[in-house]
């Protein structure tokens, strides 16, 4: 069997995801999921297109999506690209810009499925560590070192989750300018927890070729089975794109469903309102119980500690079906990575880490 | 910009799909979808998930879509990938054979897509022509030759369709199975159309580990605007597949409706039966105008002549609302393929012919 596979496949370990059980049983605090309901405009939109049926092909370019987004963000539609989730869009990206042998830069730690894409692809990945108070480092935007000397030429890609995942911390938006206009290469800014903050750099897009910007719905619109996100690029790199993406990468329902999410301001803004307050009780009431905290842009918070191992209030959790998210990074620390749900979600989780605390 | 984009391509074309209109103008016949309505249990499916939301990621690996292909076909639940339609299911079994600089071989003409892949992948496409007759040379199963001698051990995956299209043919089972023990890596049976005919591979995969099959729900289940497909495969090859995969590929809505559209045979036992009368009396017509038609065994007719070009044909069924696909391959000769959909939409475009042959 392994001769049919290329060798960078049966080498590599896959990318795992955080557990999905598919049931009601368990309170899922695990994947950065919304504990809200998204607008009924959505479900209506998906209601509709049902209606009308499924037995044609898709919009390939997801116009209705495009426009929406485009008014949203003031751009221009063409320079959006629809993707099958911001998994699928990330994908296309490294497909696009990094060949076999060729350097893709991320910010450490952070979303491991850079890492991931770049194996797929053979390419290199190299992992910059963020600094102790999640500040990037000077590296971050010079030339390769350490193992990558050499392979100045062939960084192609750099990935920067921002806000980032497991910190929720920023790295504000005049920064980024400055490192993509540094870097000899596009510069993906993974906005998937934009939502959840002030700031974003959409608008850094027309004034920068270099950046680009990822969104997703899962988040922020509450639409994690939906699977859509968009991208926001220079219309010259999205016609590239273009050829890369499958035809149909988009779905007939979420589409319009996307296209309904974006039209409701509304209610992003009220769910953002209540995100947030969830989140600022849940990190007064973690930092109280001894954990170290980063101020969270995000809809979900980062919780270390030097004093004692982490991993067994994890699992205390899960035994009480409480799935929190147990994230250790190698040369970094380990930690619970806790999202935002309801306050009373949130509430019941930090009840039982108390309880946990007490009794040990 | 193209200095930041992978020079494989920027040089390419890019793969272009059948024109989709998104509307209810025209009568579409150029893209292979069903003319009749999916099972109203698929779209009971929709609703009911629609009604429990969209907040949670969906089911990674889609065991319900698994389970119901596995009961249906008599295989193994391992044995089956689920994918974002077909597409994505090509797209990643590229991704997990084939390098930059090997081989990937296609009979052709058949769907081009195939080469598109390659292409993006930075692989090499030998495309071996059928004989006049539909049938595979020898070649097909032999060493590469022409352009391609000296990469004997570089050629990682052979694409069948079968049915082919354009021409509808069919590869005997006991040929197809010939085939694959004598290459020297997977062969793809690409069976989008098979529901159409009396024979396929699926059986085989269990007896010959380099069979994979391909399957997808845009066609005799008509559910194009679904995105879905799944491929079967032996469990050891699934496994290196599922790393190449994005996590979530599938929406959780499309998962159920796959679900309830394989779970109702009845009808798909019943679309297939009208299509395949209106199939018949189709081509029937169009070789009593002159066509040549091979005996389809797809839901689409391939017609050629010689004494006539036929894209004026294309362009004036075009000008009246009348969409079929016109397409020419070089070496080859060019052909209107027309998707079977009702009765009367396969009449009237007919009836348009006839008036275009009795003017001109």
């Amino acid at each position: 069997m392994k001769k049919y596979v290329r060798s960078e496949i049966t080498a590599m370990q896959g990318y795992v995801s955080g557990e999905q059980p598919q049931g009601d049983e368990v309170v899922k605090l695990n994947t950065n999921e919304n504990s809200y309901r998204a607008s009924e405009r959505v479900y209506e939109a998906i209601r509709q297109a049902a209606e009308r049926g499924l037995a044609r092909y898709p919009d390939p370019l997801g116009k209705a999506v495009r426009q929406e987004a485009a008014k949203l963000f003031g751009v221009d539609p063409e320079s959006i690209l629809c993707g099958n989730g911001s998994d699928d869009l990330l994908t296309i990206l490294v497909r696009t810009f990094v060949g076999r042998g060729e350097l893709i830069r991320m910010a450490y730690p952070s979303y491991i499925l850079y890492e991931t894409l770049a194996e797929i692809q053979g390419a290199f990945c190299e992992k910059i560590s963020f600094n102790a108070d999640w500040t990037l480092p000077k590296r971050f935007e010079e030339n390769p070192s350490d193992g990558f000397q050499g392979r100045e030429n062939n960084l192609r890609l750099v990935f920067l989750a921002n806000p980032n995942s497991p910190s929720g911390t920023l790295i504000p938006k005049e920064k980024i300018r400055e490192i993509a206009e540094r870097l000899p290469c596009p510069l993906v800014v993974d906005e998937a927890y934009a939502d959840f903050t002030d700031e974003n750099c959409i608008d850094l897009v027309p004034k920068c070729e270099k950046i680009i910007v990822c969104r997703t719905l899962s988040k922020s619109y509450a639409l994690a089975g939906l699977r859509f996100g968009f991208l926001v690029a220079s219309p010259r790199l999205v016609e590239q794109m273009l050829k890369v993406k499958d035809s149909y990468n988009c779905d007939a329902l979420s589409i319009v469903a996307a296209a309904a999410a974006l039209g409701d301001q509304d209610w992003l803004k009220e769910n953002r309102r209540k995100v947030l307050a969830t989140r600022a009780r849940l990190q007064k009431r973690m930092r109280k119980l001894g954990f170290d905290v980063p101020h969270s842009h995000a809809n979900f918070t980062w919780n270390t500690r030097s004093d004692r191992p982490v991993q067994p209030i994890y699992a205390f959790l899960k035994e009480r079906g409480f799935l929190v998210r147990y994230m250790n990074f190698p040369g970094w620390s380990d930690g619970l990575r806790i999202s935002v749900g309801t306050d009373e979600q949130n509430d019941r989780c930090v009840d039982l880490i108390e309880e946990f605390l007490d009794r040990t």
